[in-house]
């Protein structure tokens, strides 16, 4: 991660929120005003005509250095929805192919007036790098999204996730919250978890194989737990992660089937939790491999409403920031 | 193909048509209001701005699992005239590729209020397979189109080629009509022969080698032919089909050069024909191949307007499933 | 390149602009009229609703067969903020691969009532052979735009480069302008100069290595220099072009290093030139290659203003084509 400034990029000089790097930073009232304000969009996607005109005219980019299609079409969507112009640049195969560097990317976009830049970059930081670049030449007009930065943050996704946490179980005093998987190299683990402390969860507790746990986690102020049935126990929500093909074939890891029997979340292992526990995954799922079917389609899963909340919460983050 | 439920997943409870998945089963009624919706939206793409606001709001989401930029192209623009959101999924590079299950990416989008999926697939009967799986959650809002399953069907396409037909033609009693070539892999002959049986056509002629002619063809109300000679001889429409190149290699075709001796439509072939039939073809065409360019060219080809009509049809399909 | 017509396939009975092929061929007062058209088109992008409605409803296809994001992104911006439908073809894995031919592909577009085609190509000529077809098969009210045709054209290029030098110097008359790099392979060198020359510009210097100078380039009204210093001095703006990599591993060039050495743009080179002399390159850069970086980033760099430039030239000449 690179070297940050003191003060916090992601709100200007009023303390508003200008762009959207990370959960870690973000003030308690900054994360409520968004779930807040996705709460009113949720209505709209449920309209015959699911359309407001708030960012008509607005130039959005999708700059995917990463491929997502999942997440990609979530922006798109929320933007459209927004009555957004959204390009999509596919820039695997593009002008970085032909050597030139990211910040002259960004140059670019800015000289064609974006309004905002929606990045996704296997390195962490790269949105910092872009925001302390864009403060450089004076144009805090345009607004950066970081839709997911190497291992470092995800904040979309937290967000959704808290939108989710918040919906079923109204309040986060006193929540369990119980995050599996491989929290290594996990984004979205560090995102929920910065969240969850900033919104004042009971305890959240990280579980997974001693391999899959950053060092020191302890310090962002989670309980860990290297077996399941610990993790679980009396839990609220549990959360699991997407476990990563390439993970498999590394030394981190025995098999898939190995990992389904210790970590995969079957009925008999959710019975550990509170019978009103609610399952959450930031999809695409492995299903057999993180999560059994029986759990993934099971009456306590919310991870379809997790998707719906998702374009609520994208549409509220992508209109705060363009009236900001 | 799966096995479908007796009654027709197409129609809703009130018999009006809510996914469009093959002609087969349609009833003639369905296929009539499908053309005559059709011919209103033909002149709109005619206007100075070729745009109704019959979609807007609504989510249109392509979702190819077989690459084919014309059928997605035609689809686009036809939601576009329409005004709605159009999102194109490039899913042979997403979520599949990240191991996650077809019922998981459709689950996700319906999660994320989709109107509309235009499904292309390499496996036949995978739209009614979706169309099942919403039935099974109660989703029957969200409307399939299917946009070639295997070899199974490819319904837009056999409208337009009806639409073809009733424009040149205007009556389909009495018609003669042979679709000639790969009959064995063709979705598009399976689909008109339906539409032709459905709309009453006089003949309707199987022409191509017998390696590429489905055992038992005759059991869907088609006369064979072997020979091109036979199958020309004094026919009103000729749909000549698209040879792919890979069946060139296998065991089925000697070479193209032979299959165009054979098989390929040159002006002394047509003119077996009646002097006013028409030439069709579904295209991308292979000139040399299945068809000569002096035919493809010549005034006896309607192979644009067909193009023109399938817009239209496109158009038509969308919005009566959006209506319903 | 093709074997033209006497008379100017870019012009209309009336001499209106109803292509835009080459720069070479258009009267002053047809490139004049887009200039200014991208004057009053300027401020658009600096409105906070990006978008006026000229071309609402048309369909306008971005038919790269050469891959290039920058350049289709910027069309696709253009044509967005003119409210038009935008559609990107990705022939490259598409219908061309199907072994369909490039007429045949724009046939298809034609019939689903394309307005403009904006095609970039490898090879030279490909948007007049077209045209031709266009006006043989009788349809001149499709307008084509040449994104880029092999070391042919640029022409929107050349247009956004002429506007640069108008916003900077006022006047083309008494100003030396010197293009340095590989002016052999360079549509946009081809571009520039005959834009210069058009306009009146008092010196235009084709600056480079002798086997990167087309042989006879003198004949184009260009002062040959083959050595850095004598090209650069007293000049009034300096263009720099893209060293395009695999030139370097073959007969052309030493070596990159050796190239920076020789044409590289360093402030010391830069300083031979006008004090005020301004510095362009169409993007993307090689840093170090062929500009330094105290160059691109430094006071006299016009290269970001360029792309902006370029966005409003972009949208004149599509509202011009639109409205001939």
């Amino acid at each position: 991660m690179l070297n940050r400034p003191q003060s916090n990029p992601q709100l200007n000089a009023k303390g508003e929120l200008t762009h959207l790097l990370s959960i870690d930073g973000l003030p308690r009232e900054a994360l409520i005003r968004i779930l807040d304000t996705a709460s009113s969009f949720l209505e709209i996607s449920d309209r015959d005509v699911k359309k407001v005109p708030l960012l008509r005219g607005k130039s959005v980019f999708n700059l995917f250095f990463e491929n997502s299609t999942r997440t990609r079409t979530t922006f798109e969507i929320a933007a459209k929805r927004l009555s957004a112009d959204v390009i999509n640049l596919d820039v695997a195969r593009s002008s970085t192919a032909k050597g030139e560097t990211l910040l002259d990317t960004v140059d670019n976009l800015v000289a064609m007036h974006a309004d905002m830049l929606v990045v996704r970059h296997a390195a962490s930081g790269t949105p910092y790098l872009i925001v302390d670049h864009l403060q450089r030449i004076g144009r805090a007009d345009v607004h950066v999204v970081n839709a997911g930065d190497g291992r470092h943050a995800h904040p979309t996704q937290g967000l959704l996730d808290m939108y989710t946490i918040r919906h079923y179980k109204k309040d986060f005093s006193g929540l369990t919250v119980a995050i599996v998987g491989d929290i290594l190299h996990s984004r979205v683990a560090r995102s929920d978890i910065h969240a969850l402390n900033t919104l004042g969860a009971g305890e959240v507790r990280a579980v997974g194989p001693q391999t899959l746990l950053p060092t020191a986690i302890e310090k962002m102020g989670v309980r860990v737990c290297m077996d399941l049935q610990t993790g679980l126990k009396d839990c609220d929500v549990v959360i699991m992660l997407r476990l990563q093909n390439e993970r498999m074939n590394g030394a981190l890891l025995p098999s898939a089937r190995e990992y389904f029997r210790c970590y995969g979340l079957t009925p008999r292992a959710l019975a550990l939790a509170k019978p009103d526990a609610i399952v959450m995954h930031p999809g695409p799922m492995n299903r057999g491999v993180e999560i059994d079917s029986l759990v993934a389609d099971g009456p306590q899963a919310v991870i379809l409403p997790q998707v719906t909340f998702g374009i609520a919460v994208r549409m509220a983050v992508l209109s705060i920031l363009a009236g900001n």
